[in-house]
């Protein structure tokens, strides 16, 4: 036969009536299916956000889990609670008490990184129909969360200073017009992912008072408060409002990701109903990693990483601020003060999901603006993160997606030369930053 | 105020009226509420099903977790893919066909623990009223989770050798004529929890062609299918009809539980879902766990390992009959040709999720019956777990729950020295193990 024909297995899922309705929003990441290929080593990956691991006292880390499993495996190896480590849940107190956090040790769960937390908080909180606010744009993997509890996500717009808090009310007003419930809002007030931006001190009262007014849960996610590039850390909305927020945390970006250690710190009622979940989920977090977080915060100078993490982060972001400042005149971006990420705006008429496949062609990757949006937002957006890769590869990086963006059909008549469009950032809109 | 008063906080939820309607089905554990009290070393734990790790290698075990991360530490500490690393995969292909499974590497999703492949399978297959087929009893972990997908589990008439498959057709034509959409046959085939039976050769095909003929998938657990006590393994049903049965496998009883490294083996389609969700769930599996289990198996005698573990279970069985033999001539129970767990039935009149406090009051746990079934039996029943304590200490704890049954209530006027009833679990009824 002369057409083409694909094999079976590929058209036809014998299990296709079977599936609960809860999987129709489960999609795949659109970098995912170039992962193979932006994965090379000759590709200049800004898409993920994998951190820095360099500057981890790896051999001191080995002779640790060492001693662990030789000395006392017989805990290390064998199950514990679904609740967490005391010890560990004890050290977690401290670190949080950076950003003002005053958290008791049995209201802290530890999770399988803050996936984890964040799917749980979801499998507790969201029915089917159920409106979860966030951030437009927001964490893709806090919308396959809620999309697998069928929670529906509603954007509320963001500039430069985080969340807009009269953003907020008016998408709080507008679901209960609609006769919506609104069970949370998900936000990730410290250098946003995607985003970069920062919720501004005097708008964290106030984005806690409006969803005490609505009765909205707060669901605040952050993984990256500790990395501000000035040393400073911001209140943690939950030292506001300690009854309404339910807090994320992880040492993804701070320690060791692989080790997947994350927490939730969540009123005593809601905590009680997350161990069951969590049992349910994994039975419980491993307990060999545990040990190793919790001997590592008790024996290394993890403060001083964090210390150097800040640094290394700061000189990438610097080299990222500066190359796109060198090779994308024509495009706008923001100025993360921490984290991992930088948000740009491209020319009108590029279509950054279109144009992914020809980046990683010209040997560069980056995560387009649409999988941060539910709504279909964001194709002229893109998320650089500048983790990852040294100085001279972002540098490397940037320049070739100059010369994509050149080659964009749409561009190949536009006008080159415009200076920089950071300030067209600042004003408010449905893609706003 | 003369009248006692609980604090607020135990009495109020502030967040009630909020929790999603799944949330309805979570209930903690009987023995989770005397779990203090059951651990501490003067009460002998029959109720847990903790393995015994003490003839793990933990030293060639240490050497090996810091060469890991000592050299390979910026993988082991780093991100992966919520697939599982492609080594373990195909070792895990390895240890699958032991057991006449022939799986294909990209067929394997890891997980963390084979409960999360539980999750993770009902996540995806259970809208809220579908019914799961159960053996009856069943695993307390899978009914929570299939309960927190608001799947109802119907129980299946089980005997001493496993699932009937009359009464498996029985509970479909049921379920079939009240309009009922049958999900998942969840099944343990092999030297089950809690029952200790295993599901005869014979049964296997009929129970594959029933489930076929319903449109039910199969979904197999199988932690305990290499921990015969005469070395010999069974069919897994996964190889009898590959395209109809998820499998789900565990490195906790054979290897480490506490580095919760499980598996599910599925058909493509399924095992792309399952890919989806579990990256939803916890990004991936934790990066270094399953490097040192694909050490283990490529360097390690696992194999001679295993084969020391039935032999140390074997004794522990033997105890455990041997001290049922001696000290509770009035109650029958189920004998377990591998696994971890003895069935026992208590004479008429005893509650023994009633009974379980006065029991931890004479040092000694168990797990009652009721928590292993959904529909309210079980009250007559008790799971004995021999894993864990030494010979001495299960004798020591059946003496000591021959004492609290003398002591109950409704027996101290039964009469005593009636013979072992095991005989009478052959028949079939709704307790029928």
């Amino acid at each position: 036969m002369g057409h083409c024909q694909q094999s079976g297995r590929d058209i036809l899922d014998p299990h296709l009536g079977r599936y609960a309705a809860r999987t129709a929003g489960m999609t795949a990441s659109e970098i995912r299916a170039l992962f193979a290929v932006a994965s090379r080593p000759e590709v200049v990956s800004l898409a993920g956000g994998m951190p820095h691991l360099a500057a981890l006292p790896l051999e001191a880390l080995a002779a640790q889990a060492a001693q662990l499993i030789a000395e006392d495996g017989l805990t290390a190896l064998q199950y514990a609670s679904a609740h967490g480590l005391p010890q560990l849940r004890e050290q977690i107190c401290e670190v949080m008490a950076l950003e003002g956090v005053t958290g008791h040790p049995d209201e802290v769960v530890v999770t399988v990184g803050s996936q984890m937390g964040l799917d749980l908080v979801a499998r507790l909180f969201c029915d089917p129909g159920d409106v979860v606010l966030a951030e437009g744009p927001s964490y893709v993997g806090a919308l396959g969360s809620f999309a697998a509890y069928q929670a529906e996500v509603v954007h509320v717009p963001v500039d430069d200073r985080g969340l807009v808090p009269e953003g907020l009310r008016a998408a709080l007003r507008q679901a209960r017009n609609a006769g919506r419930r609104v069970k949370l809002l998900y936000t990730i007030p410290n250098f946003h992912n995607p985003s970069g931006v920062t919720l501004a001190v005097e708008r964290r009262a106030e984005v806690l008072e409006i969803c005490r007014a609505y009765g909205v849960l707060v669901l605040e996610d952050n993984p990256y408060g500790l990395l501000g590039f000035d040393g400073r850390t911001y209140p943690a909305l939950h030292s506001l409002d300690p009854e309404n927020v339910v807090y994320l945390g992880s040492f993804s970006k701070t320690f060791a990701a692989g080790l997947r250690v994350g927490w939730v710190l969540a009123p005593h009622a809601v905590r009680e109903k997350l161990v069951l979940a969590a049992e349910s989920a994994t039975l419980c977090p491993p307990t060999l990693n545990q040990m190793i977080v919790s001997r590592y915060l008790a024996t290394q100078d993890w403060r001083g990483q964090i210390t150097t993490l800040r640094e290394v982060y700061r000189e990438r972001r610097d080299a990222m601020l500066d190359a796109l400042e060198e090779y994308l005149p024509g495009c706008g971006w923001t100025e993360p003060a921490g984290g991992f990420y930088v948000w740009v705006k491209v020319p009108e008429g590029v279509d950054t999901r279109a144009m992914l496949p020809r980046a990683v062609a010209a040997r560069v990757a980056y995560a387009s603006g649409t999988g941060f949006y539910t709504n279909g937002l964001g194709s002229r957006r893109m998320r650089l993160s500048y983790c990852y890769p040294t100085p001279e590869r972002i540098r490397e990086g940037v320049r070739r997606l100059a010369s994509v963006l050149d080659s964009e059909p749409a561009l190949a008549h536009a006008s080159a030369g415009a200076g920089p469009q950071r300030a067209a950032l600042r004003t408010l809109a449905p893609e706003a930053v």
